[in-house]
């Protein structure tokens, strides 16, 4: 009777804990239900030694207590004293005994400060596991890959995994403003509560913390590009200081953007001219302030020269002049300068697409030592898809870093589905040939130029905010997670991530697997489909960019849409051959060659590299036109395959994910057909072509698409970025 | 062995449900510890038999589920079909068993369409009670109720609740850009997610509208008062209606603010003259549509002619003629308008708290039978203290509302502890005897004027937003409790309802009751003290309101400290008598009388109404000014008081809510002494005496706080309100 009143009351209060409104992310570490695969972690983890003599450790003591506590249902028992014989040794070498230490010496050795070691050593029937590596950081990413193991549910049985990240610097980059909006945010509010701190630091900062701990993230830049000088005074920097010792424990540094205009604006300088000895002198102490409240301070991420930020340029001066000052400033105390390529003229060029590469390749080789070049992903900005940026391979003196953008800008912001992990790859498996075959941009941001210290850098542009699941779409967090286990290691693949992420999130069961991951790994190609199919890019709708507007003209040229799709009587699409732009030029061979060569440039880049007659036939050998609008039609259709396939898990996921989910599905397929009748119409005023069988009739004339007006989309300031 | 294990789960599940983040505000539900008790109750709920013929029974029934399942710690036993031999009996009189009903039939006769009757019918040993009104809504308000009785672990024994809300329309007002910033708000964005809807509804409304239908709150204007007419638009009312949908069964109406210019900005017309028929039949066209996807509307919310919103003044008409356009075309669906008393005049007027009775009292008797007048509490604009608004009582042909200020907008937003039943309280006691003794302001908007319909309404403005606990200060949500208690029962005590919110906000135990409660009964006096006392006012900071601003100048002068506290060589206080602006003159006697006459204007009220020596004899036998110094010396100690107390409570309280209580104090006091050293060092300039005995030396020099700037501070907007 006792024991049956008890089970009730966990019923009840289980049913209080199930609520899932998506906050643990991947962590939920909710209890396994099969009692076998249980019982073999319980066996593995019956006594867990840990060491715990710094707070990276007490977070991994912790996280392991709360974890194993929720997947096997019990608490979990720590030894005492450290015991060499508990069943789970957890800790850096250093506190392993010596015996293991020793066995595992080799391949420490090649782990370097921040991998780590995951190894079955039982011997003679005697079960015992350890967790280790070099420093007390690496002890927690194995923490975290441990559970990750078992969340999974992977057997223990030979365990060993060995694992240190490809690149030094990963990091996300916030675009949040002073005042909490966040740019380019779709998940509500910034989660930096600046007027409530330094006083209060809310607990959510160390789930933050802990979330990116637990893929690798080890850097977060808390301010916006467009950058407010306000955050560099003193109202504002004990209030860094305070999140900055709420993410430590968990390895993450804290960075901020530098105004560069900052001297003047909350110096009382007369100019901010990187050459004026007094300019440099005020940004040292500047810093010097900084690693005094912050010593781990990671550095400065700058927008310099670009959509109205103040630069080096506003004096006559170059971009190394200008981050080379910072760089100088921040380099006693080892901190980094990451500055951005992603610049504008204040004229407007031939090709904006070319633009990066011609003001940056000549200063190759300019840069000090700790100055990062912080580069998008492509030419443009953040497009459904774009070819690899130029500029990847082609300073070879200088430390590349990549940027890519976690945040839907261009992808639907938080209200679509779209998994972009296959995106990220992209990029980073792309060989831009540059030193050879095999020199693919994951290579080249790897592997700093011979004889520059290790400053390798991956920024993806965060996707977080106050709502209560962090990311808005129940399935957005999925890119901040490919993101997190790709900037640790680009080798991983995309369909294995997202299964990885599934099982974590949502559930172990293969049918859930089975019809989640084929959504996810659909989902960014049905976007360019039905957005900007076969190498059509920025025809987005002016400000927002949420929805179609290929019909918008009469701002800055490069700000329109008719200047990128140059759709006409003839034909459509942006000559960057030699016979048009020749942006091309700035790729190496065979790269260049095998894209302006329209027998071997690939589908989904024709439209961007060729400017094509309405009639060009396909590979498919329908013409251009009836291609243009198949894609369309496809991404729509691919879309809707998904509404059922999610209503089948009805029963095998919580409800308010699985409402939540739905309700974004139907809105994402409505837009979608929205973005396939606005474009095929405005395109069909130049092609004056049937639109081809197979493509549904539009639901409302062209004019309605085009006068549309959509307000106070989230995300939404002057700034373009 | 076994019961172990099960227990040891509970424990870490329990662990897990327990993190208190303060999202479940005072219906946490969480079991009750006392054993004896809790049988007692269980008892009591053994069958429930529970009407579920509409969803707000339904919503009463679910309510009645998951409370009674936290608190007893077992599920709730519902009777498959309605059965009269139930322990507890649920639903509308027209539900219950003819016996029972009949003998109900008087008092239920009393409790109007939302009163409820909970009632121990006990015969014979067979133990029954019955949760019952005259209507759906009034059965979820007992729910609710009865829900509270347990809560606070009152006996059932003898049950007899009989309730019925003394004003109509109990509304909350969110003052939500549709870009989600709330102006005043202090608690994150504004949780009415625009840009989803109307696809996804949050599962927070439903919450928000829970938590609002258990004190009583039956209405929720979305929108803030500095208006934006593209709520009205197709674009958004949809949105409208999704939110509406999620309130409705919880009994909440839904309205908008009505922006006056809307026919000129979306409607396409010229003008916006309340006069002209055109627009007078665009509005009405407007509500029609309104109506048709809202059959429930409540009606509009209208700040007109005031800090720049456009109103019928802008045309050469009246306040009257405004509303009563408005009026006219929400009458035949059954809407309101509540029209805003407070105005500015574009000129400087001779004294800021004459204007609304100015404008509004030569209007009494020209408004539309549901056109109600929404005054602030006080003449000025929501201070820590102010009399009574003098247009209570002075215009007995109209309809008056109430507006309080549940945001913290002059008292240290959501970082300070103040809570605010003492001053809603002092409000509605105010006798202002303008129909003879009794003539309380509670009255006065109770009871509507003969021969109009009962538009009764009293209205908060909102503390809500998107931050976890719903308030921003764990303390906050004391207020929005407060107001919605007063609004069903303005002769409630605001000590009652305090200790009611400590019990189910924190805990039952007399520790930390006789701990908490003094804290809250204090607070407000501790705000006025280290503020504003002795009737000063309006002399903080400029744009933001947080923190000291006595020397503020320069700009239009009702917007100015200075023009308010008037302090000179001489002395310090606004004179309102016949010898200076004479507002006295607008309130009745005796109340005129008492406030004119220095031996009987009390101290508080002080320098409102009088410009007073420096050396002026206080009651106390000090001079005025050592008694305003000891004012602010008072108000922190109060606050640094509070400090081990709350100290006192680390184990008696979750971890969470003591941590940020805890910051939230440190800094409360330090700001506290802020306002201090501003204001006694500010004044010193003019009164040239020595700070007396008995009060700390200032942090730092007047220069300091003249100087000192909060940059970001939130809820910030040009207009002030």
């Amino acid at each position: 009777m006792r024991w049956l009143r008890v089970a009730a009351l966990c019923l009840v209060l289980g049913a209080f804990a199930r609520a899932e409104d998506g906050y643990r992310l991947w962590l939920r570490y909710d209890l396994i239900g099969d009692e076998a695969l249980r019982a073999d972690y319980r066996a593995a983890t019956q006594e867990v030694s840990a060491a715990d003599s710094s707070a990276t450790l007490r977070a991994a003591r912790d996280e392991l207590a709360t974890g194993l506590a929720g997947l096997l249902g019990q608490p979990v028992t720590f030894s005492k004293t450290e015991n060499p014989q508990a069943t789970l040794l957890v800790g850096p070498a250093r506190s392993l005994p010596a015996k293991i230490a020793d066995g595992l010496k080799a391949e420490l050795a090649r782990l370097g400060d921040e991998g780590y070691l995951l190894k079955d050593v039982s011997q003679a029937g005697q079960k015992q596991f350890v967790i280790t590596a070099n420093s007390d950081i690496g002890v927690l990413y194995g923490v975290f890959s441990f559970l990750r193991q078992i969340q999974t549910q992977r057997s223990l049985v030979g365990l060993n995994v060995a694992s240190a990240p490809a690149i030094k610097h990963r990091l996300l980059n916030h675009w949040d403003n002073l005042n909490r909006h966040v740019e380019r945010g779709y998940a509500g509010s910034s989660i930096w509560e600046w007027f409530v701190l330094p006083d209060y630091v809310t607990p959510r900062y160390r789930d933050y913390a802990r979330a990116n701990a637990s893929i690798g993230i080890n850097g977060a830049v808390l301010t916006n590009v467009n950058a407010d000088a306000t955050v560099l005074t003193p109202e504002f920097l004990p209030k860094v200081a305070a999140i900055a010792g709420a993410l430590r424990p968990y390895g993450i540094h804290v960075y901020l953007t530098a105004r560069f205009s900052a001297p003047v604006e909350i110096g009382g300088l007369k100019t901010a001219d990187p050459l004026d000895p007094a300019v440099g002198a005020w940004w040292k102490k500047q810093v010097d302030e900084i690693y005094r409240l912050i010593p781990d301070f990671g550095g400065f991420l700058v927008k310099a020269n670009s959509e109205g930020q103040p630069g080096p340029q506003s004096y006559g001066r170059n971009h190394a002049d200008g981050a080379n000052m910072l760089a100088d400033a921040l380099a006693p105390h080892g901190g980094i300068v990451m500055w951005r390529a992603f610049v504008y003229d204040n004229n407007v060029p031939d090709d904006r697409a070319k633009q990066a590469y011609n003001e940056f390749k000549p200063l190759d080789g300019k840069f000090r030592d700790n100055v990062v070049i912080q580069i998008k992903n492509g030419p443009i900005d953040f497009m459904p898809r774009e070819p690899f940026h130029p500029l990847f391979g082609a300073m070879p003196s200088t430390t590349l870093g990549l940027e890519l953008q976690i945040t839907q800008e261009y992808l639907g912001a938080s209200t679509h589905l779209v998994y972009l992990g296959p995106l990220f790859k992209e990029c980073l498996a792309s060989d831009t040939f540059t030193q050879g075959p095999g020199s693919t941009v994951a290579k080249i941001i790897e592997t700093p130029p011979a004889g520059r210290s290790n400053h390798s850098v991956i920024a993806g542009v965060s996707n977080i905010g106050t709502d209560r699941n962090w990311t808005g779409h129940p399935m957005a967090a999925a890119n901040w997670y490919a993101f997190g286990r790709l900037a640790w290691n680009p080798a991983l693949e995309p369909a294995a991530i997202s299964e990885e992420w599934i099982r974590q999130t949502f559930s172990n069961t293969s049918k859930v697997i089975d019809t989640l991951q084929p959504i996810l790994l659909s989902s960014r190609e049905a976007a360019v489909n039905y957005s900007m199919p076969l190498g059509l890019h920025h025809i987005m709708a002016e400000g927002h960019h949420y929805g179609p507007g290929p019909w918008v003209s009469g701002i800055r040229a490069d700000w329109t849409a008719t200047y990128y799709h140059r759709a006409d009587a003839q034909g459509i699409g942006f000559d960057r051959t030699k016979s048009g732009s020749n942006a091309l030029a700035q790729y190496s061979e065979p790269v260049r060659e095998k894209w302006e060569n329209l027998a071997t440039c690939p589908d989904e880049f024709l439209l961007w590299f060729h400017h094509l007659p309405w009639d060009y036939k396909m590979r498919s050998g329908r013409t251009l036109w009836d291609e243009i609008c198949l894609h369309y039609q496809h991404g729509v259709d691919t879309v809707r395959s998904w509404q059922p396939s999610w209503q089948s898990l009805k029963n095998d996921v919580d409800q308010e994910r699985f409402y939540h989910v739905s309700a974004l599905l139907t809105r994402q397929e409505r837009e979608a057909r929205e973005w396939r009748d606005a474009c095929i119409q405005y395109f069909e005023t130049f092609s004056k072509r049937p639109i081809p069988e197979g493509v549904e009739k539009p639901e409302h004339p062209l004019s309605y698409y085009e006068t549309l007006r959509r307000h106070y989309v989230p995300g939404t300031t002057n700034a373009s970025k």
